[in-house]
């Protein structure tokens, strides 16, 4: 098909295509003639992958890593968990205080053979977020986080299709962003729930 | 202190004070001369809840609506919940399937008058999200998310601190924002320890 049709197809504006094509989230057409390219079905599902990822706040340079990643996974499945997660972290900083993160990460059972530093460097991130604006996790909540997250982490690894490469590589990369914005949106409804039943009592 | 000394403090630079100020995140000091403001500790601590909610992606409408609710809170711990929600929140979208959203926080007990609509439209735009990208959360995952995410949120909720008013509003309207780039990066060390675990073995 023709980019303008890809555009009707994908509701995705085709000077939008012609943007992601330039920066390398999305290949190119077939050439079919100086100003002319040929486009398939397979551009219509990498067009899908990135707008969910744009839309769950995923930057551009992190979507072309993501991308990079599904196009070109590495053959172990931990390996491709780490390269999902890499594509989406920020670089390790030398000046974090790691203390705190490796404490609190030793709760999920983590040892530094078993997590990437970018990633223990992220809980330090969050943890000195919630410092700066003088909020802390209630000492009886966080062994619940831990707990919790675990058992969430558990289930998703578990999950991994063992059908084939092909969705076993889309289920970690995809997944380990795309689920974010699920969990996040649950936790609000799950807290409205719980407030309700402990401020005016369960429903009759 | 004088603006250069807040700005001093809190490593804010004093233009960035100053569009806080325009944007109605941070109260004016107190006026000494036509061109002199005084501040005080109130805007030490106010800066530093800017600054985290802004670092934690919550945009500026977002903050100076989570702002105004620590200012003006409503009375009942439940509304002020409803109220930390909205500021962040995208309003109730007409257009939105609701149907397979209110299957899945059926699960976490979700009943109609326990929960905005704003927020079970969150749980709709990522299901949709999901959707798009031809990402679906496998059938045996999707219970142990609405199970843990429950026990998070009760854990949360009963956490709400009763020994003053302010410190429950800090805790609600901060806690429910602030305490999400925590659960995430926990997650990603959690599944990179449960992979580490499954693939290559428990370490010995």
């Amino acid at each position: 098909m023709k980019i303008s049709e890809l555009a009707k197809q994908s509701s995705v504006p085709a000077p939008t295509i012609k943007y992601y094509i330039r920066e390398g989230l999305l290949p190119e057409g077939t050439r079919t003639a100086p100003t002319q390219a040929e486009y398939d079905e397979s551009h219509m599902r990498r067009l899908r992958v990135i707008r969910a990822l744009i839309e769950s706040g995923v930057s551009i340079a992190e979507t072309r890593r993501m991308v990079e990643t599904l196009d070109d996974p590495p053959a172990q499945p931990h390996l491709l968990l780490g390269a999902a997660h890499a594509a989406v972290t920020p670089p390790v900083d030398e000046t974090l205080d790691l203390t705190a993160a490796a404490r609190l990460a030793a709760g999920l059972g983590w040892e530094p053979e078993k997590c990437d530093d970018a990633v223990l460097c992220g809980v330090a991130r969050a943890l000195q977020g919630l410092e700066k604006a003088g909020f802390s996790v209630p000492d009886e909540v966080m062994p619940v986080y831990l707990e919790s997250i675990r058992r969430i982490a558990d289930a998703e690894i578990a999950g991994v299709p063992t059908d084939s490469v092909e969705s076993a590589v889309s289920y970690v990369v995809l997944g380990s962003v795309l689920a974010e914005p699920l969990l996040l949106a649950l936790r609000r409804v799950a807290q409205q729930v719980s407030s309700a039943e402990r401020f005016s009592g369960p429903a009759s």
